[in-house]
């Protein structure tokens, strides 16, 4: 990509498999100590399968029982996976064995390095680094707890707790910066949780939770990714692991942490990676289909929901309750997050109607109170014509009283969910948080569990969301009077230098065809009454320099101008002000410009996003909106429909469809400007830094650009 | 208060004591069959403490060894509560049989009753109701659960569970008013929660959760109120509740479900009530100090939270993680939150220092790294120099990895809270939700856990907001002109009759002291211009009717008339309007009224509010900020502190204050037509509806109301 030096593109399974999926594992660092990081690793991997296992260890023949060596390279095979398993003094070097012996990957324990933010460490670190692009060697770490493929029942890892863990087998790959964070939602495990991967990044001095994101997509064992994410240096390599995940059809759950100020601070000292802007990553999360969650607690329960649910039969949820109180419940939450609660069709009413007494409710959601539940039959009749209903893709469960009778429960939900093809939700609401019958249903794969209405809503709507995600096809080239606008707009550029004045920033607009306001610019009075002459009265005239980005506050505008002498009395005002500039501004003339009538004021602009390259930017003008932060953002470039999406995302919506009785302004146009901008930043993105188009004057009759700056990249405005 | 009738104060411990902590319980309808309600029942009151049982049933002696008699009168002591297990259509002559016979209460679980929407069964409750009035005999539910009095070892449900649940005794009382919902939270004692009361108020008859509020406000048993409720039906007596708690400093957490429109029909359907408006709600809650929460699974843990944390020691957090992930969350939802996190004293500085690792974080949120969580001794010096910094009220460690380990530290962790009287929040963010130890930690009254650090940083937020929380004392009676005002503009009102117009309601508004627009009343074109020239150019003119709410768009309104011609023109063009509308309205005449220059445009109004009475509403006027629905409400009246609040509120307060240079308007003055709006509802509520000042004007020189509407109680618009 233009804007971006030194990018690299993710790896996918064929660069990590020997990494993840060895053949051979040689723990270097292994000794007879049974606390030793490297013993605790060998005792992970004691059921692994169709794994040898080596020790490195200078002083041994063997240990543990496996046969030890005094090197890696002295090993009578190619390792696939070393872990090297010794204080940071001695990594480097061992590293430098590891790629020389040609080793497929190495895990590093040892801390110490850029998470210090110590000049040395850092460089510590990049020599790692260093090495890992020289020879092809991939890194995981340093200063991270490692790895589980669970496939092979391979414990990578330190912690002492792999071997007495109950590590099901399931469809949820979990990958983590923090490997004690990651932790945490791996010991869903204890409660009837799955996984097929742990992979933790740490530092991430060559393999970076990127890189996980796309090995994952690729590997058949896992069907959907979590990530936990404190920020990523390239967002590209973000876009493109999110990108292959959809593309293989995999959810990506993704809790990106360090939003606040705060918290960037804390990220920085933690891991050396900054953190991006929050809206630049909700784009890509946007784009890529990915499911953002901004609670740790809504990782695991919305990735299992998703791993049991499938695609979505019908946009509609049907809700059971045993309580009136989980109905209301259940209704704020599915109309906060936009899920509906479609009444059933006339087969399930007639089963409901026969079935719930009067003190209950035969509608969606259905209170089919406790008469219905104890009795089996009539709560097997109930369940089955929801789950059966057309309008339905999802049936929820509230669980509302826990008990030694749930567990018998289980397998009859499970199965009729299974017989639909549909997923149960249990909503788990009552406090009994681990109650006879949550694990069996959360290991269920037909019933996945929610402790809270609200996040099983916000997954619904994630899973419906899902659906309507698509892929922005590459823009053709702009074309702008038969030759390539990219090439018109680079040749203008070239041609102001540095900086831009607003006429050469609205010519470069106008090569991608932007509606600017037009503009005849003049070096004195004279010439500028006759250019408003033939422009008609009133108009605006401005100081033209390439040095003023705010001219208003300069005192180099002056709108309005009824006639001649105003015209004169302006030049004159304009130019006194320029002269008290200091310093002197380049002054290119004075452009005058008809005056265009009160409108909506939108301001769209672009970015380049050091990580993320080009961002647009829509949002509507004006003082109180400014108040309201009232602006969408996404990632450049985006298309017709990409466009409209984002004005429609604006609160002030309303008002350029026609509020109150008024005219609507024409949407495609406002919309096409969007596209224009967006495009212009992309194909110019190793030129331009900045577009500003404010404000974008927007009546029914007549869209215009009023005012425009571009900010060359690397030039301060 | 003058805008209701019928209105009914709470009750207290006086009229609820014989019901919820009785000496002598009758259960009417106990049978021999083991899964009767009855006998359920009675079972649950099996290990009460000094309580004597007796049954009614006209067929035995004894039944499960308690003595049984044919009716309520016929038990030779008088009865404090009595539980009716019959079905329907007996209990009302059991109620008139209990009222007859002197019990103090009765309990009632029938259902069938309003939560029908059946006309016969809603008449059916209201005869309970009456019995209930006329007797003094106190009535929970119908279509109720039972109450539990844990301190009394008394179960008074019908739920099979009591007896067999670990119902440990502790400083929480529920209140719910769907019985199976409020059963969620209690199940905590499952896993180390504990409360002291457990009610439920079904469809409320007599007792609802207000009353129990009320009553648990003045039992020292319990020290914290959770309360869950669809909508109560007299705002008033929530209001008194949650003052009666306020006054105890008994901190009351509740869920306010049926919250949107959907969930509205529910609540009608389940239990009879009318959600009242959200806004409202709001404005009780944050006036009595409720805590409101917005999901059920906050509810137990905020409360247990408060129970423990006693009143904070300072305003300061400080957070000790494992994990660097861990402190990057926390920092988010601090900072989300609005929870400081200083930095800690140079004492506590050091001791860190000492303790923690290169690789750790020896700042707040501190990573003392696994190396210092499983090392004792620096453990212990960490903790104990964080909680004794006087920066810190309380300390934060999240729980990553759960383990056998964790038991052993639970009463060091404790003993040190209890040490330094500040409580040890655990932030159990490990997906093992009972793992071991943590119902150790929930049990220990000085060790909040929470399973979610979002929900930590609420209950921390809300815990300091409580702190700040005033009561409003009653205003001094205002006076006008050396008049009671409330006399002075009830006698305008008077005068005016139904409907008054736009010069009528700035009358009513100046006797409360609020700056109104100056007007001149004339009746003809001549009259106007000797008014404006003495008013001054430019004016505005307007038609006075008490029948046109909205004049610019019955065109009787004409803006900026700067001369004589301009007001002769505009008098005929509103005239002619005038003759235009049908039905004809009233007219009062022509009003003449300086034209006020532009300025920040607020709406100050009022709405006497079915539920909670008069409301005071603040908002930005102008149609971009209407779309924004940047508006605040409190109940009426404010204070001046109050009003201020309200305003700081707006989304717009910074265009009040100066915004990009600009000269902020004189806040005090905005701030006292906010209180007398206020004040001027809640005097004349029973005779004003709505009041609607808009807009008030606002300038850094002048802050006027321009146009002003009164609408009569009863009368619509």
């Amino acid at each position: 990509m233009p804007w971006r030096e030194n990018h690299r593109p993710v790896y996918g399974r064929a660069e990590l498999q020997r990494l993840i999926d060895p053949a051979s594992v040689a723990i270097i660092g292994l000794s007879a100590s049974e606390g030793s990081f490297g013993t605790r690793t060998l005792m992970n991997m004691r059921q692994s399968e169709n794994v040898r296992l080596y020790g490195v260890n200078p002083k041994a023949d063997t240990l543990h029982g496996v046969p030890c060596f005094a090197s890696v390279g002295q090993i009578p095979e190619r390792i696939d996976c070393a872990v090297i398993a010794t204080p940071r003094e001695r990594v480097e070097q061992l590293v430098e064995d590891c790629a020389a012996a040609g080793v497929g990957g190495c895990i590093i324990y040892a801390s110490g390095y850029a998470e210090t933010g110590r000049e040395d460490r850092l460089q510590q670190q990049a020599r790692l680094a260093a090495i890992a692009r020289a020879s092809g060697l991939r890194i995981v770490g340093p200063n991270c707890i490692g790895i589980i493929n669970n496939f092979r029942h391979a414990g990578l890892l330190f912690l002492s707790t792999y071997e007495t863990t109950p590590w099901r087998l399931g469809p949820i790959g979990l990958i983590s910066q923090s490997g004690a964070l990651g932790y945490t939602l791996a010991q869903a495990c204890e409660r009837g949780g799955n996984f097929s991967h742990y992979f933790t990044a740490g530092n991430s001095c060559d393999v970076d939770v990127c890189d996980f994101m796309s090995y994952l997509a690729e590997d058949p064992a896992c069907r959907v990714i979590t990530c936990l994410v404190e920020g990523v240096k390239d967002g590209e390599r973000l876009i493109e692991a999110g990108e292959k995940a959809l593309a293989a059809d995999k959810p990506v759950v993704i809790y990106k942490m360090a939003t606040g100020n705060a918290a960037a601070q804390a990220a920085m000292s933690h891991t050396g990676t900054l953190a991006g802007a929050n809206a630049a990553y909700d784009a890509v999360f946007r784009r890529t289909g990915m499911i953002a969650v901004d609670n740790l607690e809504q990782v695991y329960e919305t990735a299992s929901f998703l791993a049991k649910a499938g695609r979505p039969k019908a946009q509609g949820v049907a809700v059971m309750a045993t309580s009136g109180g989980a109905c209301v419940i259940t209704a704020d939450k599915a109309e906060l997050h936009g899920v509906a609660l479609p009444q059933p069709g006339p087969a399930t009413q007639a089963v409901l109607d026969a079935a719930i007494p009067e003190f209950g409710s035969a509608r969606n959601p259905c209170d089919v109170t406790a008469q219905v539940i104890n009795d089996p039959d009539s709560f097997m009749r109930c369940t089955k014509a929801m789950l059966e209903d057309p309008a339905y893709g999802a049936l929820i469960l509230p669980q509302v009283v826990s008990g030694e009778l749930t567990i018998n429960r289980v397998p009859v939900v499970a199965g009729l969910a299974e017989g639909a093809g549909k997923p149960i939700c249990i909503t788990w609401i009552n406090e009994w948080l681990e109650g006879p019958g949550s694990a069996l249903y959360e290991a269920n794969p037909n019933t996945a569990v929610f402790r809270s209405t609200d996040r099983c809503f916000r997954a619904l709507a994630a899973w419906q969301w899902r659906e309507r995600i698509r892929q922005v096809p590459a823009p053709k080239p702009r074309r702008t009077s038969g030759k390539p606008a990219a090439a018109v707009a680079q040749r203008l550029l070239d041609a102001a230098g540095p900086r831009l004045s607003e006429t050469q920033a609205k010519a470069v607009l106008a090569a991608y065809g932007i509606p600017v306001a037009r503009d005849v610019l003049v070096q004195d009075a004279d010439a500028a009454v006759a250019a408003a002459a033939e422009i008609g009265y009133p108009v605006v005239i401005k100081l033209d320099s390439p040095d003023i980005a705010h001219k208003t506050e300069a005192g180099v505008v002056k709108l309005g101008l009824a006639d001649e002498a105003a015209v004169r009395k302006a030049v004159a005002e304009i130019t006194a002000a320029a002269e008290r500039i200091v310093p002197a501004p380049a002054i290119r003339g004075i452009s005058v410009q008809p005056m265009i009538s009160a409108g909506i004021e939108l301001v769209i602009g672009a970015r380049l996003d050091p990580q993320f390259g080009p961002l647009i930017v829509v949002g509507m003008g004006g003082v109180l909106v400014e108040l309201m932060a009232d602006t969408a953002v996404d990632l450049a470039p985006v298309d017709h429909d990409g466009a409209l999406a984002l004005l429609k995302s604006l609160k002030a919506w309303k008002l350029l469809t026609g509020y109150r009785g008024a005219r609507g302004v024409d949407l495609d146009r406002v919309a096409a400007i969007v596209v224009a901008v967006s495009e212009l930043a992309t194909d110019l993105a190793a030129s331009i830094g900045e577009i500003d188009v404010n404000p974008v004057i927007c009546s029914p009759d007549r869209i215009t650009a009023v005012d425009a700056l571009i900010i060359r990249r690397g030039v301060s405005a």
